[in-house]
């Protein structure tokens, strides 16, 4: 396996585009974007678990019960969310998709992200879909554009990896940035790939997928109520398809596992606000719920983020977010070590604090990327959480969000 | 019942007292209280429900075992949590106070707060008790202040109400701030009334009291290590003793709720850099469950207090944090409506947005005490959670607690 360039469209058989339609009032700001395979593909999804949906959300998963689609559709600047009609609106959408590019209306995504509460005007994707589709190519870097809202990174990954012989590609873009805390789904990520792999499979190998990455992210505590992942396999790589679990099951996963944390590692780091990427590692748990538990508390901890920000060794707020994990714990066996590219560091050990450099502690917490390293010391079960720091800026992009 | 001045002095029979001993490096705020009842007193307590506990939590539920105490002692600057020799530590301040006062070591609550992971030296609290008892007199303020940390501002409170036709007075000191999401007891709160009442009466107004209010604060979704309150009750009102739930009973348990919701508005209005304090009143739920969880889910979304913190009425941030509180709503029956001083707004009717002036919301939301209202319109239960707005304040505070 080894990373390539092209997201989205580094599979064959998928092109992408993105445009400025006229939702959002910036021109230079791309905010419509479509995703096209030349064949019909093999679709998984997973939504978000918040009871207030998005209405986009209710009309892909009906265009979604037949596993199969071409195309995806989606919006910035407006979440299509809590708004009278919003269903029909979301329905025009891939009415329109359909019509623009000759295909069947079931096999279109619909997916829109931004404020919620105001009403999506279908004017401007009615008028920019002809652009849109005429944008359409080899580049994902258009497509991951329009769907962002305050990220300030394109997150965009790519991979080739080989089944049976055969070699294959999955890519991915996402929009991650606010309202980050997903559950059992989570923000927009679209991912397509050439892997010849049944419906089934996809499903399969997608919710086992998602419980180990998207869900282990957190930047605000806030479950989206537009969240969705999107998968699609066009099998334009020409390898026997993948019915079942197996090596070239295993493989699949591998490869898409690969895409979804490094997705993840760049949703969390490029968080609303963020100035530093959060890695929470848990090993020695009593289960994988317990580590997966702890490992998230510590991550959605605000006295921790904001510590974080800081470069402050504040590892007692560590403590604190394991022992209100809701995790069985012992915390008399807990050790906690800082790590990142200028070192790691000992701040805790069997519960009680340890001495420590002071300068060498910031030192290492100054840096972007910080791994929180926790062993409970009570079994064999492991889990990662990613985060990112509480600042400033995350107050004041949503001080005043809409406007 | 009406409101009076004394905060835990209020009542009968007890006198307060705070000094300066040491444990904090700035002599000007005093670090070290004292709570006296003349009398041994019938107690009772809640404590945090986080895995990992302050040392003195452990002492001071010993000493309680016997639902009887006379003193309570409490330094602030360091916590006593996640250190070797904490429990020592914590029942030798215990053992010092009661020889300072000649009463028993075992009716002594022993409490404290500020940073975890460092070690409390005994030595200024012995050295400083000699002139904390001397301290003790009929003002609470100087107790009220040593319990402070980053809080800005004392919290007394104290009311006066009758129990089979004797005066008697209840009155409470709480510390509230950073680390405040209280799960089933709460910060630091201590309060003592002069009305007879048994320990076991005493114990079961507390928790049913506490599931309504303090329970029902959240600063930053943040469990602390130390959380308790105590109730002292001396009788020295010379009323009746109230053993068993009836006309007494109710008549305390409202006198008990008074105190504890205005010591929960302060707490949260100061909370750690709050500007605003935010009441959300749930209504029309169709349990009281889910009318807790929906109010709760509120106001510790990090999106809704920044939105508040922005005067911005950002609605659907609340539509959000209601849908993934994991509460059965009906999400197309909801109204929110936001409520201050300066008049009240409706801004959602059944889910969907409706037209509003956005200046008079604006101005609405420039108040320093903003209720949000939710009414579920699906059931006849109702709650109110407090909380406050998330701010530049809050993350400056907590990127470098320590130092």
């Amino acid at each position: 396996m080894k990373m390539t360039e092209g997201g989205v469209c580094a599979a064959k058989g998928f092109t992408a585009g993105g445009v400025h339609c006229g939702i959002r009032k910036n021109k230079l700001k791309r905010d419509l974007s479509l995703i096209y395979s030349e064949f019909p593909a093999n679709a998984a999804a997973v939504y978000t678990t918040n009871l207030v949906k998005g209405a986009p959300l209710k009309i892909t998963k009906e265009n979604l019960e037949d596993g199969r689609a071409q195309a995806i559709i989606c919006n910035s600047g407006i979440a299509n969310t809590c708004v009278a009609g919003g269903e029909a609106t979301a329905r025009e959408m891939s009415v329109l998709t359909a019509k623009a590019l000759g295909i069947d209306e079931k096999d279109v995504v619909v997916a829109s992200t931004g404020v919620i509460g105001q009403p999506l005007d279908i004017a401007p994707i009615r008028e920019g879909l002809p652009s849109l589709v005429k944008s359409l190519g080899k580049s994902s870097s258009e497509a991951a554009e329009g769907i962002m809202t305050t990220d300030t990174r394109k997150k965009e990954v790519a991979v080739k990896f080989t089944v049976g012989g055969v070699e294959c590609s999955i890519g991915g873009i996402a929009k991650g940035s606010g309202m980050i805390h997903p559950n059992m789904a989570t923000m927009l990520v679209f991912i397509t790939t050439d892997c010849a792999i049944s419906s089934e499979a996809l499903r399969r190998a997608l919710s086992s997928d998602v419980a180990e990455t998207f869900n282990m992210i957190s930047i605000d505590g806030d479950t989206s109520t537009n969240d969705m992942v999107v998968v699609l396999a066009n099998g334009a790589a020409g390898n026997e398809e993948i019915v079942s679990e197996g090596e070239d099951f295993s493989e699949f996963m591998k490869a898409l596992n690969t895409v979804t944390v490094e997705l993840c590692r760049r949703i969390a780091a490029d968080g609303e606000g963020a100035t530093k990427l959060l890695e929470c590692k848990v090993d020695g748990a009593s289960s994988l719920d317990c580590a997966k538990t702890v490992a998230k508390s510590v991550v959605c901890s605000s006295l921790t983020k904001s510590a974080m920000f800081g470069s402050d060794a504040n590892w007692g707020r560590v403590l604190c977010a394991i022992g209100y994990s809701g995790a069985k714990v012992d915390p008399e066996k807990i050790d906690v070590s800082f790590r990142s590219a200028a070192g790691d560091i000992l701040v805790c050990e069997g519960g009680a604090g340890v001495g420590f450099s002071e300068d060498k502690a910031k030192k290492i917490l100054s840096e972007e990327e910080i791994e929180i390293l926790v062993s409970l010391n009570d079994g064999e079960y492991s889990s990662t959480a990613w985060g990112c720091d509480l600042t400033y800026d995350y107050v004041k992009i949503n001080g005043d969000y809409r406007t």
